[in-house]
């Protein structure tokens, strides 16, 4: 059995590998206090189901600066392979999430978000108006979530079959797993 | 009978509420008169059952600083919440429109144009030529549509059932009405 | 029947002009001679149908400053009307084609890539994680394809249509022959 795992630990291609996670809401009302996180606990009990290890979970307020900080740190501690975000993506003027994220971001991947918004635009026209940015910094993969809990879990439903093989490639797995 | 009217004007999700538009028809020829502004006249008339007024009207050549200048100047009154342009979107040499709208732009609406294109797609495969961006400057929305009486018929049609919300929400209208 | 040529050539509309083509390989096993360049063979073999003529073919190893410099020697030889380059779109740490390419473009083309992405979802969630970019420089048309021959395939026959058509433009056509 103990073989059994290791070589499921090096199964590279759909494999159940720990993936270490920060979760990041962005609202102004949650950092005080006014508003319960629905949509963080959404994102946690999701990507359980993917070998998610939830390692980093901060509520903040949506400035800007202070959100491209806490990013920077996250990735430069090495330590983290995926910062899921929720909040801020939106055009109200205090949602600032996707310019926060685009500035510490090395290579950005468009197509996650563009296969989210095209999923949630056969749910609502509002789904055109989420800013949110996803890519690469070092070795860490960033996605930018909606805010509301329902619109986090239909967008993280669409990204969810692709994050094991995305952060295994990140990390520079050589292996011949899929299509890109 | 006026309180009912004040509370549709202040019912903050698809309301009634005035959207003080500018329309900006980029195009050599018809800024030298050699053509009707087909485009412009069909923004204009769908645009009115969405509750907009049009303030400002304007036929420019495909120059892209001049471009760039006028939509400043139009943000800086403050009095133009939507600027939706035509023209100037495909691949030709003078095709500048979506170089000088993005320029001034403080944040960009990448999901506009998704919706658009990705409609237009199942029509015709040059959808996929149209390079026009939206997004956000102050508070006024700013959206490049294409350049042909078609197209801006079809294109116009997607994005209009987002319009009010997004408009409302730029301005910092507090209520959850829609998903992002 | 020379007329008749001429008239061909001169048609601008789906006309069979030669289109003076270069492609890409990025690839440093197939740069080190250590793959057989599949992908490079499918893109010749599809461009034949709508009247490429290769007049250029290189394989590179995934070296981004390196694509970058024969990216603009190409463009700025003027003899070259589309480089379609394949390999080096994903998420792996020497994925360095998006980012090579973006600095060369005058113009930016997303829709090519969102029409191509948008299609290869239908059959993996992973094309997602494809990061190419496509746009213009000068009077050239730039595409990025992913690496592996089947998404070659797949992805080339969703631009295929609309090549003849943006190169025509890109150059300067004049006549009004689709919607953008």
């Amino acid at each position: 059995m103990r073989l059994r795992f290791d070589r499921m630990m090096n199964d590279r291609c759909g494999s159940p590998k720990i993936i270490r996670t920060a979760i990041l809401t962005l609202s102004d009302k949650g950092a005080k206090g006014e508003r319960a996180d629905e949509s963080g606990m959404v994102i946690r009990e999701m990507i359980l189901t993917i070998g998610a290890d939830v390692r980093h979970y901060e509520v903040l307020p949506d400035d800007q600066d202070r959100i491209t900080t806490v990013l920077k740190s996250l990735v430069d501690t090495g330590e983290i392979d995926l910062i899921l975000t929720t909040g801020g993506t939106g055009v109200a003027p205090r949602d600032v999430t996707p310019e926060a994220t685009r500035i510490v971001l090395e290579r950005e991947l468009p197509g996650m978000m563009e296969a989210m918004r095209s999923s949630s635009l056969h749910k609502t026209p509002h789904a055109m108006l989420s800013r949110g940015v996803a890519g690469i910094r070092k070795q860490t993969l960033i996605v930018n979530l909606p805010g509301s809990p329902r619109a986090v879990r239909e967008n993280l439903a669409v990204i969810l079959p692709a994050l094991s093989h995305a952060i295994d490639k990140i990390k520079g797995d050589p292996a011949d797993c899929g299509v890109h």
